[in-house]
């Protein structure tokens, strides 16, 4: 798989304060053995009132990790600056990341307050790439999470990426397009994103082709000649209805009179009243016999425009969505890096870390651990399962899981009735990539497997109902000890 | 000036569309010669309810620009996709940019409806370019005006840049912490903009680096001794008063004790009730002597949040703002990308062309322009004068303006009494650049000066007066004309 990422040299791209904090590290190893740490990427909540997340960004963090090396330039610069000692300037001129990373797969349902990306390794090295990882996850699980709301609105028509002109800078582009795709979109148009994750090239006309030629009907007809297989006439550069359609259909009549065949045509509709016009355009072609002729409709759309012309019974079959997908509509994404364990030479063993807040919801789930989705026998997520990496299911036993805020919310699973799905794979070990990646499009064939175990609840746009994230009663146990620990100094 | 966009390739980082409707105009200029077109780059509302924006991306655009090309392998995939003609393939290997450019300078003061950037080239040239300078536009403009805000709100104090972790991938973190110092932040975090553009690199530390140590007074006293100068501690890990104050004081004193002066010291608040807590970590620190500690304060803040905490009093001295700015806190830039006039070889002139609107604010404004900007003798703003290339405005005539949808609200100047200033700089000449670039500390620089050129009821958040922007007299005119033959249709 191509990919831009790698030919770009961006060790630099990490917070000043993480060179900084690497570099105390650094000094303190003098004296002792670099510590091993383990670091979670999670979230806390999910954007746009969705009930779970879409992961990707996973295929950009490998690039990332796999060429991660500071060049002479990089070490100019940094000397320049004057802040950091030689010793550790040329430490990092052999820099390279040597742990272990694991992580759910992209296109994968996730929820909040899990592991979705673990990293096991020295503290300096796992403290570098904090900054760019989470830049990385947050940007293209926002965007996957958005398509994915926005192509569940619009089924059983299909939605097209369109965002380019309006994404933040090139790489939100490329790479928010890329996201897109996995979690619904047919294909973008942008050109680069389907060439670098073979995926669909998809696009129309623009209204300064029409503006060039002398009249529209011309215009029109030099385009449906050349493209033919994708003649989606752009129509509302003069009036809609009035001129737009009316030469649109003529231009139909003239393909038909002259045995030019498509594959796809129709018309585009990009202002005014989409509701109004695709209705009345639906009509002029339906009379004129043109009842195959596609609607696409573009210009500001979301999941709540489409839900809206649905439920006025638009006639629209194909959307283009722009900026609301490809900025993500406002939210963010709030995927934090949070250190939760430090590993203890002397007891051969991780020493559960964890970052106190007075807001219960934000105190992190401490220790080295392992997720696991448990599943009914039809093959729907009943839960998600955060354990200690060294514990174990055994689907043959029965477990109680339960709630770790209102803990008295518990279920039983019976052996034989239920099955469990390791979550994290291993991508990296001791800095060496051990992961297989799929393509664009397998991870989009993922996304789709993954829906099916889903009930319709979680997947409903509005209120939905998210999946339970439980904790082992280890796990709990030991968050529950450091926090009463701790609860010693209010 | 460095930058990484001109080491990619990205001629493919364009719409679809733009490629049909290249080979389309490749195909007619078979027959003819290729016409000669201008586009004109605006936008047609202010984000953030702000007065006016601070245009940014102009340097990227220039190294998109100088390094456009199709590269064997984007041929090769272009043919794959089996769409285009092997002669316009063929004419895409040699591809290369041989227009005009005109724009604004980066950090300028821009308005709505006029042009900021203006191509004048051939049909097919000035097409392709569209997706990629209106995404890099759209992008910085966004940013840079953003920071103008969160700038301002802080004001007498300082922010910093800390957006890389949210920012929309990696470009969106580059260009997007360039943009933002440009419009008023003193530096970033972000390692990689303070390299490329020579800018400060700022930071504290993280919690992690707390929690890595048995407890946070050694974790302090570590930093202290190896950082003295920007010894910044954060203190919301376990208890912000009870215990991140108290061990920043036992520091600060450690310091004292142990003569390690210090440039700048001080805490950071990344959590909680930042109004509350600066001020009782005021007192305390003031109580210990430490009147000069720096409080900084971080946790999504944008200019509401900021001047919240103004009028509660909150004692922070300098702001680290990272989410909203970086993302645009939800607004996005809606800049467009509109022919403005033809080239007619029989008249020897550029035939005005426009883009209809049932809406008369979206209705564009036709002809190869010119924008001067009108001064009074005190050097502040009086309008934005928009008119047709071949005019010229002379100083010693008076001249009227008027706003160009309430016709009747016109305004005389004297001569003597204005001065103006042409604003589109020729930056492209037949695809040479003839531009010598400002650094970023320039822009900043100049965004300043600009800054000076406007009143208070500009420049202040809420409900500010915007900036008139007129049209010459035959601009209006030929409007007009073109939107009175049209009308015919309906």
């Amino acid at each position: 798989m191509l990919s831009e990422i790698p030919k770009r040299n961006v060790a630099l791209l990490t917070d000043f304060y993480e060179l900084l904090m690497m570099e105390s590290y650094f000094d303190m190893a003098k004296n002792e053995k670099k510590k091993i740490v383990t670091f979670d990427v999670f979230y806390r909540s999910n954007p746009f009132g969705n009930g779970f997340s879409v992961f990707a960004g996973l295929n950009e963090i490998i690039d990332y990790i796999e060429n991660l090396k500071f060049t002479d330039d990089d070490i100019d610069y940094l000397k320049k600056n004057g802040t950091f000692s030689e010793e550790f300037l040329s430490y990092l001129r052999t820099f390279k990341f040597t742990g272990d990373i694991y992580a759910f797969k992209e296109g994968s349902i996730i929820n909040k307050k899990e592991p979705i990306i673990k990293v096991v390794a020295k503290i300096d090295e796992a403290q570098l790439i904090e900054s760019a990882i989470l830049c990385l996850f947050n940007h293209e699980t926002l965007i996957a999470t958005k398509s994915y709301r926005v192509c569940k609105a619009a089924m059983p028509y299909q939605v097209m990426e369109f965002g380019l002109r309006r994404a933040m800078s090139f790489d939100a582009a490329i790479y928010g397009a890329k996201a897109a795709v996995i979690a619904g979109c047919i294909g973008t148009s942008n050109v680069l994103t389907a060439k670098m994750y073979d995926i669909p090239a998809l696009g129309t006309m623009a209204h300064s082709f029409i503006m060039s030629f002398d009249d529209e009907l011309t215009a029109f007809k030099t385009f449906a000649k050349k493209y033919p297989d994708m003649c989606i006439l752009l129509v509302d550069t003069y009036d809609t209805l009035k001129s737009g359609v009316v030469n649109a259909i003529k231009t139909f009549e003239y393909m038909k009179e002259n045995g030019i065949k498509s594959k796809k045509y129709g018309i585009r509709l990009d202002s005014g009243d989409l509701a109004y016009l695709s209705k009345e355009a639906r009509k002029m072609l339906d009379a004129a016999g043109f009842t195959d002729a596609v609607i696409c409709a573009s210009n500001d759309l979301d999941e709540n425009v489409i839900m809206s012309l649905k439920a006025q019974d638009a006639k629209i079959t194909l959307y283009g969505v722009g900026t609301k997908l490809i900025t993500g509509d406002g939210s963010s994404f709030g995927g934090v890096y949070k250190l939760s364990s430090v590993y203890d030479d002397a007891k051969c063993e991780f020493v559960p870390k964890l970052k106190i807040s007075s807001n219960a919801e934000k105190v992190t789930n401490p220790g080295n651990k392992e997720v696991y989705r448990i599943y009914d026998k039809s093959n729907k997520i009943i839960a998600d399962y955060i354990c200690l990496s060294d514990e174990t299911i055994n689907e043959n036993e029965n477990i109680t899981i339960f709630d770790p805020v209102e803990t008295w919310k518990k279920q039983e699973l019976n052996a034989g009735e239920y099955k469990v799905k390791k979550m994290l794979n291993q991508i990296f070990k001791d800095g060496k990539l051990v992961y297989e990646r799929p393509t664009v499009l397998e991870s989009k064939k993922y996304f789709e497997t993954e829906l099916t175990t889903l009930n319709d609840d979680n997947k409903r746009l509005t209120n939905p109902k998210e999946i339970y994230v439980d904790l082992s009663r280890k796990l709990y146990d030991i968050k529950i000890g450091i926090l009463n620990k701790y609860s010693r100094i209010k």
